[in-house]
């Protein structure tokens, strides 16, 4: 997962706006940020390993003039070497350079690699966002036609923000299926420049105004005549990543017409009423389960409680606990309230992946006394892996995709566990089912993709040197 | 504000649990963090600016062997050099050395000055903390009796962590201003050790029980032989600041008998019944207002939501943003939900202290369309300043000194302002009246206090030199 | 000033042998470093502030795979924004993508940016650098061509390696007035491949053999098939900087056929023929006067004695010394041996500049018990200022630009003071009169320079935004 | 080896005088840096990894207000925490607090550990240091008594810098085998105060006149009312290493009435009589072997150069290069001359420990063209580890324990190889045999030593715990 954003305006501090519009997209990835900015012409770009205000400060913004500028935020990867996935990558190709921020996954890179390599156009090892760019940035159409041309090459999710001949561009797979939106930013002489963003809630900090989302397989191209559309690819089913309302988007942020934490709500109240439970408070995992705990409290009528405190300041220690502090069971992350002794608990989180951490969870929570805890889930059990761009695990690694609901409760250790249903879940979207990708949750993917569902297969290996 | 924690144990890895623990008193102080060690007699400290993950990394940990160790955390102070204030300090005396963490703020600190001074004890410039070390450090009685002089000496608030003579003491001011809670760790080998800590939040993270508290005027002292009590001084009326209830602790400590997410709940659901409002939803300042958010919802049966979406990265960025993002309401911290719109609203936070970020959010929950904004404070109106460690702001600046609560109303912009009545506050904490410092909200100090309220008055001069 | 270094190799790890190469160009520049990658067509570059051992390290030099790799290392320069002026710098235009590690300076930037502003090709506001990349880069000639057209409308002094198309390409003004070695690398396969550094040191540091240096005016491309070189310019006079071999070229490279140190050696043996003293010891200032002061020596029968020891570990200390240390004399970088104590001193340097540093020196050698102080320069007075690249500083900051040698005597205090003669200087280079420039001595400039000679007025204003 | 440095002073800001004195001996280590102050009673002590200027900010150095201050560099440890051993280290007895910066080594380490861990003391793992800070801060006899009732107990080498009692203390073992130096310091009033270095480079860098060495056995106190000095052991045969005077002191210093560098260039005159050569050059390993170099080339009238150019950039890069770089033998740190090509060299440096680097820059030389590389040390062979604090090796890997001097001839591929002999060595001292250490070259040690001439079984290994 990743966060993006795009600003063209001749009359703001582009790079600082996009600094700011980073700074919201944080929560879609810690590892690494950067921004490209282009300059009548001239890109300079800018991407280190770190959080947004870790990698600028004050003179590196300064050395980032322009009119357009696209930023990128990277989460977590493992394996290959973290400084060359930065990001925006830049591809200098025969017809233009291009700086790319991506969201998303591809899943037939290797067939674009293989396309391109037989036209003696090399990409470097371990990025599919690379191919995308250089698919753009060979082709001597005009920039409209070449992404639209690109596009239908590619298969898997992609929106993403680039520069390419001074001009800012944003393109979404035809599924759509990561979100992006288009706002616009009024300035100070009482004119109006557009933005693109993965989530609303970085218009909002900017002070930006939501305009629409860029549509599947649109193409937007933004200069100084203003914003150009094409519909590069025919917008088919769309398949809005169903999980970004479960988990990933924050609560702020709209998507698809529904706010998100309305969204959860509702799931939470769906829930209470598929899988109702005895109890005397209830209780979310924060923050990812609050939203879902709010709505089941309100449709059950069991009072919300806060009742595991999270420590805000979790994060880089390096520190180890020895082994008796192990032992003891060191609570680095999470504390139960005294308050659940005796009590029986509905616990509510959005998903769970290996089970391990609700098992600790369930764990703490009993021995704190707590009377029952009945574990209740605003979303399906996961059974299958993302192939477009959300990390979660192999298919072996998920616990779910290979035990019952009673295997799952045995494993977490709960005196219940429910999840909410396919038609809960979707319902409390109000997106037509046929409007999202639930392939975790169905094992029915809007693209091809591989027969072997194992994600470490899907990784990029460097080409042979 | 600080954190301390204190360690005796022959079984440990005694800098290691501090470690541990100050990560949970973190929200007590993100200035600095130190830890002393000391090693059959031998003392080290290692003290930095930074969070305590920052100031130690494994070698330094390493650094630090020991069978005692003390830690503390401190809260950002302003002016005076902020190294030279790093804790924990060490004074050499004539009778022993004394390392100290200290959590509070000395009322009489000249008149101990002068004293020391007459003795030929001079002390730096800017720590009432060095003046409590020099008076243990110089007096050649036996430890618990020189603590238990100083104690004679000293007014104001002081919950100490110390380590002298090779032992562990703790020691509490008469009326028991700041907390200071006593528990035992379970070591692998089935015996036990002593630990200190500002709350119980920090107990629980590294799996000690809650023993009890520091009783008001006692020092405990923990060696190799357990540990010893003495009622120092009478334990006359005690007076636990209430803000440690209402703002401070962390939700999962218990103080007093009391979990502070408890007390806080109550808060919410004593204001619900004293200002009830017409309105669709209550919603908190996260996180502050959450757990009184929670209880008026309860009590009113106002459906609970969040309204406020708090930026989770929100810390060390010193990039500023520039006019045109200013003028727009840049939405650093908070930003609000789009649900809010056109509901009537009920805003529940814990105290307003200026009032400038409660207008802000007033404004920016209207701009977002809400119908009204109820705010709701589960405290009553700070009117006076503390003198015994929270530093809130001087009278001057306490927004609600010199104002109505029709004038606070009008200085935040909201529909209506209700804050909790004293008694209300009280009862939350279901602790007696006269066992608790209400003095912001009441003025009645429980010790002597300067006759000009103000705090800048009250900063230590460094002796000219 | 600056170092270049370039490197075309399908087998060597080419951004590892540039950091080598870099690390023995370090005394041309400490403010910033970067590399270039070009990987079969992928450009990616890394720079940033400070030492090249700062700027990178494993991981970062592990993300820059390729074939061709360039690198810079970057003089301080002051007041402009020095993260933007890191280079090597990339420009991207209508023909292809340059990178570009420059060496140098234009004299007709204004020139040569107006023409581009007409053709619409906008520059950032800071550098002449981009003005040479963004000549190349716009134009749709063949790269060798491309550059060839450049140089007919640059002015001043340019060294440069470039990489553009996927080759390694390394050009130098008509007059070669900075330093280019053309050097090879022998593989471990046995093969051979091509490499260019500003200085042979670089060469000698990565184990590559001295070719030849790139001919004024010419152009080297190097791919896959090896060198090609095309004359772009007619070879003109040289005008080699006489003051590489006085002051700036490390002792243990070779300029125009001659190893620098020598050089050095015979400017002292002539200045001691040309200003003999009657002295008992000859001594440098270290390190710029040793070799000057061993000629000295040899020539004049004076032994030769270290004088003056410098602290090597000057450099980046920001702590000042107080009042009371200023008034004795604090003596951060140089320290007197007692031994000069009642001798005569012959003390040798390369220059003056602004005369503020050796009359403290000659002050401290006086105080030391010196009976005499000679001063001998080998070199002529400066009296002008560069325009190629050195920033010595204004006409009016040059000391000996508007005073007798005995007004200099007198300003720093010596017991006598001589400069080496222009033809000293000049025979000791053993090159033709004709092949260097000499103009800092001479006023005579080999290209045409601004009319006011003030550096200040050079220097490029940020274009209006 | 460390530097030390001490002052007492009511004027000055003694941290910043102590800053800048460390400066000056930043030679003798840089692996870590502290300063202790005593600011009437009270003391502070930052120490840290790093070199000094990487230890100390302004906020750190106005942290630390007194009347007295010490310091200390330390020289790279290997394999112990290197952070449990930066000083000055604190130890606080039943007496009195120490803390105390040592330049030495202890021999009896073990034997006072076990006498102080009969009285109950128990020490730290890694240090000889604190056996001398516990003898005194445990001794309640008045300090000049308790100092030399220490010394009575201590074997080895210790030349220290301490504070007690708010008085600065200085003390040399009764052999003086490390320096130390005491100076005074004029102030802006007119007034004079003392201090205590390493070496006189360190006096002259603050501005401080040299007095005189503390003697052998000698304490001396300096407080309020000035110098106190006591004859605490009898001034026995003195045995100043000879090794400083060889290499460790910096060439500007003054030891025992002879400035170092006039000793080097001495020695270098000897060895030119004793083992003269045909050659054409005389040329230094930089910077060691320079003023022997000079010395060299005076007695033999064979012209001194430099020969072999250093990279001054040496130091901290953790980039390995990678084999083909090693093969091609990459030159990090020293590059040679051209100019030697054809001719018949003399190499000058102070001494060969382990050979391996001599042998590297002979057949660097040689591949470089010289026609013969005659190889003159200005020290006899070292034949003897060191147990006062020169961390050279162990008796099995110095080259010359075991080797003929035709032997070394061979291991370093020299065309001839001549070490200067005793006698000569001593004679360059001026001082008389019985007042230096020789042991490394002699194998007579002032002091027992153990019988294992084997340094890794002299480290302190840790208590069990």
């Amino acid at each position: 997962m990743c966060g993006v954003f795009g600003i063209h305006s001749a009359e703001r501090d582009v790079a600082r706006v996009a600094y700011f519009a980073l700074f919201a997209l944080q929560h879609r990835g810690q590892e690494s940020a950067g921004i490209a900015v282009s300059d009548r012409g001239r890109l300079t770009v800018l991407r280190d390993m770190g959080l947004v205000a870790q990698v600028f400060d004050e003179e590196k913004l300064q050395a980032l003039p322009g009119e357009v500028a696209i930023g990128h935020t990277r989460y977590s990867t493992t394996g290959a070497n973290a400084w060359a996935n930065t990001q925006p990558l830049v591809h200098h190709g025969a017809a233009r350079t291009v700086a790319l921020g991506h969201n998303g996954n591809l899943t037939n890179t290797e067939e674009v690699r293989d396309a391109l390599a037989e036209d003696g156009i090399v990409l470097g090892a371990t990025s599919d966002t690379e191919a995308i760019a250089a698919l753009i940035a060979h082709d001597p159409s005009p920039l409209p036609l070449a992404v639209a041309r690109a596009m239908t090459r590619l298969e898997g999710a992609y929106s993403i923000v680039a520069l390419a001949d001074g001009k800012l561009v944003g393109f979404r797979d035809p599924h759509g299926i990561r979100p992006l939106a288009l706002g616009r930013l009024r300035n100070p002489d009482g004119g109006e420049d557009w933005v693109l963003a993965s989530e609303t809630c970085a218009l909002d900090l900017i002070g930006a105004s939501f305009e629409r989302e860029v549509r599947p397989g649109e193409v937007v191209v933004i200069d100084e005549d203003g914003l150009h559309s094409t519909q590069a690819m025919p917008e088919g089913r769309q398949a809005l990543c169903i999980f970004e309302h479960v988990y990933f988007a924050r609560p702020d942020s709209t998507l698809a017409g529904a706010e998100v934490h309305g969204v959860r709500v509702r799931m939470g109240e769906r829930l209470a009423a598929e899988a109702p439970a005895e109890a005397d408070l209830v209780m979310p995992i924060p923050d990812s389960g609050t939203p879902a705990a709010v709505g089941f409290s309100r449709a059950s009528g069991i009072p919300y409680s806060e009742g595991l405190i999270k420590n805000r300041y979790v994060g880089r220690t390096f520190i180890q606990p020895d082994d008796a502090l192990r032992r003891q069971g060191i609570k680095m992350k999470f504390n139960p309230l005294a308050e659940v002794a005796g009590k029986r608990l509905v616990i509510v989180d959005d998903s769970i992946v290996r089970g391990s951490t609700m098992h600790q969870l369930v764990s703490m929570l009993f021995e704190a006394g707590a009377a029952e805890v009945h574990v209740r889930v605003s979303s399906p059990p996961i059974v299958s892996p993302c192939f477009y761009g959300i990390d979660m695990a192999d298919e072996e690694q998920l616990a779910a995709a290979h035990r019952s609901v009673e295997q799952m409760r045995e494993l977490i250790g709960a005196t219940s566990l429910h999840y909410l249903s396919l038609e809960g879940m979707q319902g409390a979207t109000r997106l037509p089912e046929a409007s999202v990708c639930r392939a975790c949750f169905t094992r029915e993917y809007p693209t091809r993709v591989p027969a072997e569902r194992n994600l470490a297969k899907l990784r990029f290996e460097p080409a042979a040197r």
